[in-house]
């Protein structure tokens, strides 16, 4: 039946994240693979009091479909939410939708035609990599350092862009605890980041699930969005999945009214609307402070990982293996020495039931062997 | 910012169907417009049923990722059901989806370039001919009569793109209780659709979203899948929406084993999964004969339904317009003289607050003033 595929299914490829989850079912593998969320982290208690409130009287209409920008009182908190991060928002602005990644595949397929080149950071999230890659954009890399994406390095790429007559329809970056680098972009570099955007036209995507996972009180004047700066050169992507719980599929994302109009359009006839039911929790896990006190303990919590973790590495690794601690969020990066290529490392840490994720995976540009 | 939007953005349209709920937040409204089933055909006890059993113990694995394909136990469930209606399946032809037009979507995104040419049935799903447009497919539409799709018109367009070196990639068929015209496709039509699929080399996109819905027992003979005359050239898309509730998003789709792969891989970077949630709630509203149970429960509900609304029609409307009582489903098609155009008709309506959705919406021919 492959003769009836499309090009963009042509280009098609497995994920090697979701390729190695299968391993997840061996409760004997320990994973460094995938940005699942801890299930301890989960706010199980709460659910179970909203379900307690749901169960004698449950209101029908949670079994309907529902509007496809999504819940009128849970985009209403979501406003909040944006404003307070310094993003001013209206209804016009914002959509939930079925996760981040529904989000990021909305974005791609109402920006970008087969050749569009898209800009990203090396090394970078794999599923918005395979979306962009999936609508057969052409992905250009940006090094990053440990301040986060390399401005110079863009402003390079961007003059060679010009001269080439390329134009950069957008840049993707996950300026929070980065995955996998796990890198927090400076300050200045996002403010020049939208000034950038100004100057050589184009559109900055701003990924941000983890921002609300910083590991200090202190890093919180550092994650301030990108969005902020230019409200409406970015479009900006957050998701409950990573504060609250994935299973119960709940993103958003907040656009120049222009954009998100053409986002409702893609999705009408891409899904109708997401689960009515999960957004009704996703509300209750967040009204009157809840989401906030959720927050203070799992950023607690993965503080505490991110401790045990770094003293685990300090411990254990070679002197000629590197590492950036992260300020919050979920992820890590390795440098190891040249001469070990990370995929053949990982059929051996196979072998004693450890998984990670090789750096060739994150990287536009070949690297990260 | 609309010199950002790619290509296929530009041809997104709203939905006629969409865009009328609105008016649905107006209690006063009677609406004849959009697939919404009954609430109070919603199985809200089952449902308190089953959040009673959450509540005390709440598996937080249901917080969790679920796999792309879906939860297993509600894939063994499909793959039961759909060997039961006649299609040979096994979990290699299986994905669940966040409701049929997630499905769709996908199934469209793996088979249609720009431009291909894809046959609709005249009227149809205006939710479907949206998706195939929003990927610039050509849509060349196919008459009904009573019977459903005419074969003889569809071999003679098939014949018409064949000396015009027009490759028509899939049919998109909804055989049971169509949506919108009611109409449910002849039996020899259906082996003739499968038939004709081999010897035109298209493959058929079956939309089965209403076909368990019969009103009476001896239609069900009837409502045998095109699939199960030719599993391998039919794309079968069906939905628990109509059969248990919407709200919990969860749709499936059975192809052959090549293209529920690339289905996956397609799934893999735009939505990651569905709402494990959802699929547990679905899974649990199906088990140990409850879906056979609700089933016969609301197949009473909308039979009574059905016919208070033919005799409401036999006893107001007048002489010159005309329809084909459906035998099971939602959907019902008035034909209006010549004179009267559907549009200005609606207009006339909403002052009573009544709305329907105009016939022209239904027509990728153009037709249905």
């Amino acid at each position: 039946m492959t003769n009836y595929f499309s090009e963009d299914a042509g280009v098609m490829a497995p994920s090697p994240i979701r390729k190695l989850s299968a391993y997840l079912s061996n409760p004997d593998v320990i994973s460094f693979a995938g940005g699942h969320p801890a299930v301890s982290a989960f706010p199980v208690e709460e659910i179970e009091l909203i379900i307690d409130e749901l169960k004698a009287d449950f209101p029908p209409l949670l079994l309907q479909y529902g509007m496809t920008r999504g819940n009128k009182k849970l985009i209403e908190f979501s406003i909040a939410m944006l404003n307070r991060r310094g993003i001013p928002s209206t209804d016009q602005n914002v959509m939930l939708t079925g996760g981040s990644q529904r989000g990021l595949d909305l974005i791609g397929r109402v920006l970008i035609d087969p050749g569009d080149t898209v800009l990203v950071e090396v090394p970078s999230y794999p599923g918005a990599l395979a979306c962009f890659r999936n609508l057969r954009a052409n992905l250009i890399g940006i090094k990053q350092d440990g301040q986060g994406l390399i401005t110079s390095e863009l402003v390079k790429t961007l003059e060679k862009c010009k001269s080439e007559r390329i134009r950069p329809k957008a840049l993707y970056t996950i300026p929070n605890f980065q995955n996998p680098s796990g890198t927090t972009l400076a300050k200045e570099r996002r403010a020049e980041l939208a000034e950038l955007s100004e100057r050589y036209d184009f559109l900055i995507i701003e990924d941000d699930p983890y921002g609300e996972l910083y590991f200090d009180e202190s890093t919180l004047r550092d994650t301030i969005p990108v969005a902020s700066f230019n409200p409406d050169r970015v479009i900006y992507a957050a998701s409950f999945s990573k504060i609250l719980a994935p299973g119960l599929r709940t993103g958003l994302v907040r656009a120049s009214a222009d954009i998100a109009a053409k986002l409702e359009l893609c999705a009408q006839a891409s899904d109708l609307c997401s689960s009515t039911l999960d957004q009704h929790l996703v509300l209750k896990l967040c009204e009157n402070g809840k989401l906030e006190k959720n927050l203070s303990k799992i950023r607690k919590y993965y503080r505490e990982k991110g401790k045990a973790l770094i003293a685990a590495l300090e411990k254990s690794m070679p002197e000629d293996v590197s590492w950036n601690p992260p300020k919050g969020g979920f992820f890590l990066w390795l440098t190891l020495p040249e001469h070990i290529d990370s995929s053949e490392l990982l059929k051996k840490t196979l072998e004693d039931n450890v998984i990670f994720v090789p750096g060739i995976h994150f990287c536009a540009d070949g690297s990260g062997k």
